[in-house]
């Protein structure tokens, strides 16, 4: 490339940020998918009062990290976490190579949709299976089929595709700090390999800012061999963590919806300026899901009793959230 | 912050880019410190290729990632990796609070700069060094004392400081590789404690694009604690591994200079793409060091064989660099 069409190409990029930038700012309120109200004067106030350089709390575009939580925070995460979804339907998949699975647990189970049996096997099973799924095979290949699940997988309740299912407001909040110069990080107990296929291109936010779970791996003749063993569970104080080892900075803005988030959201609130902690409680049966002290799944429980004492934000999915899912294809934008 | 006043801060940033891309440009050809010869002309090539769209070998911006290794790679690692010598200088700092260290090894070596001592005590002496100066003491005070010593140390040959000791045809590579879009990572076998106190300034590479080795942590009360016990040592096979699970691409063009890097490099040039893997070669006796196959730190052995074999490019320090050093305080970019 000569310099010229280098200098035009830097003019044109130029001109893109301005109008990427000015549009929506232009065309509609910040956090339309908000209701007015304590929640969302609460976030705005938060981000003016650390990017206003008159601001005593005023913090550093660099030191702008805020982390979110992916299942139940980022998207739903009911009847069960969207990956063990993926794990059954690939266990129904592979089973035809796989004729001794009708006579072993807990394959059986899933393979006879008995949930009883299933919830027996315990976590043991579980890992059972998502060894029987994510190891032995390669990143294109895992990718490949994570994709083609996406595709034509439909959520039982809701019969839209599972990514269709990811919360707009929290989209909105995305791109709300992604204008303000934070740099954003999913956190969740998730595994790598799943969320780096569906969520770079849906949230804006590159493999390198997802923070997950991982397996055991080993190199080899120029691969990366996943094994079938776990290496690191990033749930509870494996989150700060992870994000210790990985971001490098303590977040400024924490984001979770149970209590495997208490730990990183305390991590940020013990930093020593600004913060904000926020859970997405699920108030909304109607709509999505309502759940908190009792759930099997996303039990949200000394959280809500944090919350209260320490003064985070508890957000009312049914108070504070105009509308809960993204429409097919918003959301998703260039993910660097 | 108004609207109006987002969309004039737009507006600068804009004018901004084109000031910051074009300047440099007009001002310079690319890689100024490097020798008109075969090393440049090939960096440059593979650049142009993947990031022509009219070529067969083009390369979409999200899947252009750039690794480097660091010591001997980025910056000097003789006479010992800097790491080691704050290491030396921290455990002479705090030694009069730690009276046993007169007598018991490897701390005794240490103060008396024992070197055969030192050497005896061999790598598990290093780690009970490493644990003493890195463990116990929170983020900002180890920062702290990390960047005093940057501050004050001065290398036994340079006179410089360390920090000083950058190579500027490196930090042209990475302006380089920036201005085409490409997100560059250091993969370094130093630990993460210490390179993120002073790498993100210096090569505008911000923490969560740091990888390194680290320690065992708890978290408690808000708080990381490191522990005196090492839990991933970022070497060897271990470089692709890591890049496996932070980074979750394959890079396309990655950097090393030392049997400790081939790992990466095989997996960089495993890809299925065009990728470019580059070896620094320690030619320069005269304005830096020069060693290969036989030097403990830093051995290029094996590495030189498959650079060969493979056709990687192997840059020799001598032939191929204008100037070794970069000018105290250039190469300083925001690390976002």
């Amino acid at each position: 490339m000569k310099l010229r069409s280098l200098l035009s190409a830097a003019a044109v990029q130029a001109i893109l940020v301005v109008v990427l930038l000015s549009a929506p700012l232009r065309a509609a309120e910040p956090l339309p998918s908000w209701r007015a109200g304590p929640a969302k004067a609460r976030i705005i106030a938060f981000v003016h009062q650390v990017c206003d350089r008159q601001s005593p709390e005023y913090v550093r575009p660099a030191d702008r990290i805020a982390v979110f939580d992916n299942d139940g925070t980022m998207w739903c995460e009911k009847p069960l976490y969207f990956q063990l979804l993926y794990v059954f339907h690939r266990i129904g998949e592979l089973a035809p190579r796989h004729p001794e699975w009708k006579t072993t647990q807990p394959f059986k189970a899933v393979i006879e949709n008995d949930r009883q049996a299933l919830r027996a096997s315990g976590v043991r099973g579980l890992m059972t299976l998502m060894a029987a799924t994510h190891a032995g095979i390669s990143e294109n290949e895992f990718a490949a089929s994570v994709e083609r699940w996406a595709a034509a997988a439909r959520h039982p309740r809701f019969h839209r595709p599972f990514t269709a299912l990811v919360f707009q407001p929290m989209l909105e909040l995305l791109a709300y700090l992604r204008a303000h110069d934070f740099t954003c990080f999913i956190v969740s107990g998730g595994g790598i390999d799943f969320m780096r296929v569906l969520l770079p291109s849906r949230y804006g936010i590159p493999p390198w800012r997802i923070i997950g779970s991982y397996s055991r791996v080993r190199f080899a003749a120029g691969e990366i061999l996943r094994l079938p063993e776990n290496a690191f569970t990033n749930n509870g104080p494996n989150k700060p963590i992870a994000i210790y080892r990985r971001i490098g900075k303590r977040p400024i803005l924490a984001c979770g919806n149970s209590d495997g988030d208490l730990a990183m959201l305390q991590y940020a609130a013990a930093g020593r300026g600004p913060s904000l902690e926020l859970l997405v409680h699920h108030t909304d049966a109607e709509r999505e899901y309502a759940y908190d002290r009792q759930s099997r799944v996303g039990t949200l429980d000394k959280g809500l009793d944090y919350a209260r004492v320490r003064n985070w934000l508890v957000v009312d999915m049914k108070k504070d959230w105009k509308k809960i899912f993204a429409a097919a294809g918003t959301g998703a934008v260039s993910a660097r």
